[in-house]
């Protein structure tokens, strides 16, 4: 990372002449429409994109996914992909597991807490029916010294929080996903479930002001946050870079919640084809 | 960044019972409203910020703001510090400068040269009066063998740039920044100009399938963004991380655009007080 200013001052007679504009260059946008495939979108017009066309997400499509979490940044991301009709079922599970555990072991174990809270509470709804996935997530700040960061409680503290994450270099971000599945045999219930931590590390601008620190605050913006900023927003000026994937500092990181989903869908069905003795010849066909 | 995949495969007697939740603790958010501050937001509902409350921005508010680009991300993230009143004028420069410059100097040269075309367009608009700040920017990918990547022109050559993407480790991506202000003396008429470039590193997973190429390439979301994908969208399902700003590869580093809106209208306002023979009182000033 790395970043150069540079400093001009320049009167009026320097300005140079725009070239004339010559034929651009032929596009992609502008090739010929083929009937079987989605018109090509319009240049600065609102532009519905088709869906992600994977096996696991059409096969999810019109079955009750359930996204344990009230965060509407974590819906968004899901959105993104095409997860567009998940239910929000946020977890009743407390989030007060001991901290002196390490703060893999504690978000980890909070995020897998709160999906079987909500697996619990679904897996009978007679009038929904039991949930096809299941999505919990749970993210946490760490700083330098290895402490787990709340969120801010007050003002003044939000000051201390951004301070301190300004002056000590870099602090990490965890978010733990868990997905569960049922498994699609009758004969014996029990669900898949399958899990991932992403660790993501963040280093503010050292050369941040107090008075920019101080005018971040009074948005409030980041007064809802553990770690007190909210990266996707406002937040991003204080933040000079990241070092991983930068949903997982937002709440949900995209690529591994897909594999997630992926494995959990797939074993859920295994332990189907098991039940029904097919095992060997599943396993005998290789995948393409 | 570093990612833990665990897999667990349960039956209902292994479900834990939820523990009882305690009383939670006091909340920055519960704290009581002070009339002198806006309320604090709550939870769930949609939250109008208050704007950041900075010199700068607030000196901006109600004059002329331009962004030399068509861009809707960019448009996006300028709106996130509260430049929402900001002027969409496409710069008429042809991006045609020679790619035989270093990536560094191509990418600098063109955000300067878009600038100053709008520039020299509105600086003498009777009718809406001259803008108090113009920001171009552009954004190239390079490639790790250091080549330009345009955007792709066909579907098949868009397959190959992220196959290439996920095969050969990291790539780079640079935004330069220009921001101009006309000088505030009406005696000398001319501009201030700063300038910056940012670079952001990008590594796609290089577990991403072809299937999974194949599907993004259809989803057309990168048909019209050089590299082919879009990091702030399902791009993301392609990103195993970066090392760098964010929003410089959704095309516009805030932080760096921040420090640059406030370098050029304060050195646009030093040239007033130097022509007003001022010059002298004010660098015995200490700033706060």
């Amino acid at each position: 990372m790395n970043s150069t200013d540079l400093q001009h001052q320049c009167r009026m007679s320097d300005i140079k002449k725009a070239p004339v504009p010559s034929e651009p260059p032929p596009s992609y946008d502008a090739t010929p429409p083929n009937p079987a495939s989605p018109a090509p979108p319009k240049k600065g017009a609102p532009r519905p994109l088709p869906p992600l066309d994977l096996p696991t997400l059409n096969l999810l499509r019109g079955r009750r996914t359930i996204l344990a979490s009230a965060s509407p940044r974590r819906k968004h991301i899901l959105a993104t992909i095409g997860l567009t009709n998940v239910e929000i079922i946020p977890s009743s599970f407390e989030e007060n597991l001991p901290k002196s555990a390490s703060p893999f072991e504690y978000v980890l174990a909070t995020a897998t807490e709160k999906a079987l809270a909500v697996y619990k509470q679904e897996i009978n709804n007679e009038s929904k029916g039991e949930p096809a996935l299941i999505i919990a997530a749970d993210t946490i700040v760490v700083s330098n010294s290895g402490d787990i960061l709340e969120k801010p409680r007050s003002e003044g503290q939000h000051i201390m929080i951004l301070k301190s994450l300004r002056d000590t270099g870099i602090h990490r971000v965890y978010t733990a996903v868990a997905c569960m599945a049922p498994l699609e045999s009758a004969r014996d219930p029990g669900y898949a479930l399958e899990t991932a931590v992403e660790e993501t590390a963040v280093k503010f601008d050292p050369s941040v002001t107090d008075e920019l620190l101080l005018a971040y605050v009074k948005t409030r913006e980041g007064a809802d946050k553990a770690g007190g900023y909210g990266i996707q927003g406002m937040g991003s000026i204080l933040v000079e870079k990241i070092d991983g994937s930068f949903d997982n500092v937002v709440g949900l990181p995209l690529r591994v919640v897909l594999k997630l989903i992926e494995k959990v869908i797939e074993r859920s069905q295994d332990a189907d084809v098991l039940e029904s003795g097919l095992i060997e010849e599943e396993e005998d066909e290789e995948e393409e």
